[in-house]
């Protein structure tokens, strides 16, 4: 019998879960048994694998019921410095040797796939990626798994922010994260009715801000957003904010920084879909003789594409939207 | 100075206000005049026009601020009768005419689309659609604006059916609309963990059912949750639980009809983009000439494409996504 | 070591794992083992205890870890025809004596409270009560455990119902739960801001409403919400719908019936909170040598009100909410 | 005819619109007519009035529209340094005898019941306050309009923390507001489910804390949420992480700062609820001839409460709540 390992890395992202759901059950149902691994690549590190009861860390389909809907993840995720090693690599690849893994499934971002990629040279078998991370920088797939759950998070929060803003008349600055990808801030901005987004892509500057910004308190806005990605050129959304102030901006200032509350949560409907969608692909990729790729969904159909092409940084915002911001920010 | 009219037309879907947000921006970024006409199809039989407080009926870019996050149309909707006979067809042309319009948006489903064919055949002024519904039952785009929304609605009460069925040992149906589609029922099942979907496009087999249903009862799943498209080709969902508990269906039963629930609410982030992205290309389609177009995502790209075509019934569920929820459902 | 058992009886309301979790944390605080009892009093009938892994069905402190936040209830719920009758209460308090069980804590609603006393009548031990129900129809608390979030469900479903009947222009009929009580209805009608609410403590008059509704039309309602409490006396939504029809209601009508959906979903931190005190508190007071009592909050404290009183039915709804409900709807 | 007014000040809190609602149609239901003052008392000072079309600024039944379920208030609030000088008190005064109105309505918190206090000093007419604050710290009512909202988005965000602090093993510190007051970080911290609340009622000392926190590391938490009041004496919640981290935490820590956003959103129905009440009974006790009361819920009865005792300061957390968090989080 066919036996794959299966393991969450890096920063957590909602629907990791449904992804580990969607790998058990379509391998269950091909008759491969799925070994959980906890904690990331430290878990294999360490022989640290899910709690099954019999000692064998195998995942039964009941074992990922009810767990769709759950942020986070019950194989619980990490950041591993000892696996950057070489010595590391090789730990890890022993540990899948020892417990007759023939695959291994990786759900995380682009740290992670590098990981996979790493592994991949010194140990013989086979390695499918999912891309797990709320930071859309992946190429190889439209939106990663918990992108669109995080945009989710930050455009509830603004709608709140929107009605303090408008009671009081004032700008706010919201800082969502995405670390070097402005897709999150993008995305956000264009959900939420912000007039305008701070993106790592563009140039920022702030006194063509506090002109645009003057123009629209003209107009008879009320109050103004500005989403800034934590990884925006400009240096911050403190930074921003000073300039912003010092520049003359005609509202009062408030920022907030979202935060972790943008990894957890309960995913989307469209998280739950691609989570599964993509869990079952890597399943049945694995399965199937598959190696070194990341199932994803791009341009609307479920593809595979090898990890070097989805971690080569070549996914960009799309400047449609970003015009499309500017329109229908009047 | 170029002038368009819009009106949103049919049951009402999430974003419809912030595609009618987008139509009014773009096109006041164009120096085009929007006429906004209420009640559908009906207030143009009327002379029916948005309140702008100096009679013209003209929609400023601050007339729908902080509409983005809002359910409904502020244009209200509704069908009419009148406009599908030719005199209610003419009657709304030269209510056209009489005020200098010179192309018309249209936000709706399948019935507002022909209605738009039918104007369009005796009136000289551009046409352009936005695809305004919850049923997904248009081609030329991925997702019909509202769907996404409903999915979510639909979700989040599948959600909390899953408890009490957890908690009691039940097996839930639950009722979506969809009218004759049954992707809003598919990808409620799929994002909600429910076991089953039964959809017009496959044939629901009771006996079958039950039979599979005592498999997983054996397997251990506590709880069952069945969705119900209201199209589905058994006969409704009280047919269903009828025959279900004829059949020897091992757990207690329960229904659900989710009702018009589903129409209403704040959209999610993807309908509110796609939404704006659909009614800024519709408006610069028609400012550009266009006509007897629908504006769309499809396959990751904005697209227009011919009425005809939209309507003409093609777009069926994905055969992989009812695959996948079966490999999921065990 | 004193040990006590602890079981949800009747319909799952949300709350019932936050005051499990406070019974076993408390408990265990005071060096008192907790045993669970699954399936309500059918699990005391069958001696079917929590998986607690060493066969004692002991729950610790970790078992009841990050439930606080999740509807229904671990320990699952039932009604038990047999414990309605002398020899199956005999057979439970067999089962509690076999079991060195000294206390029990039964979360539920009337008929468990019922229950209780009836069992309190052959076992020796002390039994206290927890208000678990949505029906916020026991004496003794302000609200029942599950109430304000049964509340929270059916006004987050009128807000979305709200959006589409200002579209269309319509008069919605919303069927709430509660059995016998009006309070669900009239809490739901005041918080959403419904027109009316049916309700079994006053008579529904369908002439008198049309004309109120009537009046409301001349005054520029765009729509109305009724809401209609499952044990209304007018016999329920659809007759009341055919009535209104019938008496030449100014309004299109549609209804929609809630259902289960109430008796799901993460509960509100109001429940959340009254749900922790209400288990800690009964454990308190079963260890201090108390039986025969309901712990709830009444008029802002905590207190302990013998069963008897607490299902002596009578609570009513608040007159002067009524009141308020028709000074709102001008 | 009777004319009063009605303002909003100081920040806002979600179920000011539902306040105003309910003073606006009470009024008009008695034959009262309300004045609607846009920024709080800068608005008495400008006479910026609330905009009727007509210039009278009289706010009808129709006005106050579906405004039950918004955050914000449609009146806008504010700060006015101006007000807080006697000219500025007599200017504010003037206006309403310009203006001929007899009574007025303050919505807010404690500076906005000082404010009335002083203007009551100089103008003969009668004033009534409504309790409207996410604070919770004013006398003379359970809670205050907001709080309970507040409460609702800090335990939603937290709900998100867990997930990614348990599949990361984390401890993260939340900072929540409440200015003196250490009820909202209380109260978050018991519905969250939360290990440690830091308020200013309590002294924090940092390594008692990591010696309890080391206690639930080896009893085998995974994860830690420490809720801290913006006003905690311990310095902030920056200052607590550097102390944490200094006494040896076990856990790698992370911090938030929820700001603004525990400001805005939909009222949770109690908050709609209360409002509604205090609204109405405030435009009742003004018509009959009250002045220099607040209207609030203690111990389940609505009530009037003389300014100077609901700003007293003699409102504080209750302390068996206090030893309930403790009970919880072993």
């Amino acid at each position: 019998m066919m036996r794959i390992a299966i393991l969450c890395s890096g920063g957590d992202a909602p629907g990791m879960n449904a992804c580990l759901r969607a790998v058990v059950r379509t391998a269950s149902t091909m008759g491969v048994e799925v070994v959980g691994v906890r904690h990331g690549y430290q878990g294999l590190l360490d022989g640290d694998f899910y709690e099954s009861g019999d000692g064998t860390g195998v995942m039964s389909a009941r074992s990922v019921s009810h767990i769709i809907q759950h942020g986070g993840t019950i194989l619980r995720t990490g950041r591993c410095d000892e696996f950057r090693t070489a010595s590391g690599v090789r730990k890890a690849a022993d540990t899948l040797v020892a417990n007759n893994i023939d695959g291994l499934v990786v759900i995380g971002g682009d740290g992670s796939l590098r990981g996979a990629i790493e592994l991949g040279k010194v140990w013989s078998g086979r390695i499918v990626g999912c891309p797990g991370t709320i930071d859309n920088d992946l190429a190889g797939t439209d939106y990663t798994i918990g992108f669109l759950t995080a945009v989710a998070t930050a455009v509830e929060a603004i709608d709140k922010l929107r009605d303090t803003a408008e009671s009081h008349e004032r700008l706010f600055l919201v800082e969502v994260m995405g670390r070097g990808s402005g897709y999150l801030a993008l995305f956000t901005a264009l959900a939420s009715g912000a007039e305008f987004a701070c993106i790592p892509e563009t140039p920022t500057h702030s006194a063509q801000m506090v002109s645009d910004i003057s123009v629209l308190k003209k107009r008879g806005k009320a109050s103004i957003i500005v989403v800034v990605a934590e990884g925006d050129d400009d240096g911050g959304i403190e930074v921003l904010r000073g300039e912003l102030e010092a520049e003359g901006c005609p509202y009062p200032l408030r920022s907030v920084k979202l935060g972790h509350v943008q990894r957890g949560g309960s995913p989307t409907p469209a998280d739950r879909i691609l989570a599964s969608e993509a869990g079952d692909l890597a399943a049945r990729a694995l399965i199937d003789g598959k190696s070194g790729v990341m199932a994803g969904r791009l341009a609307g159909q479920m593809q595979l594409t090898p990890f070097a092409e989805a971690i080569a940084g070549t996914k960009t915002v799309p400047l449609e939207q970003i015009q499309l911001l500017k329109r229908m920010s009047v």
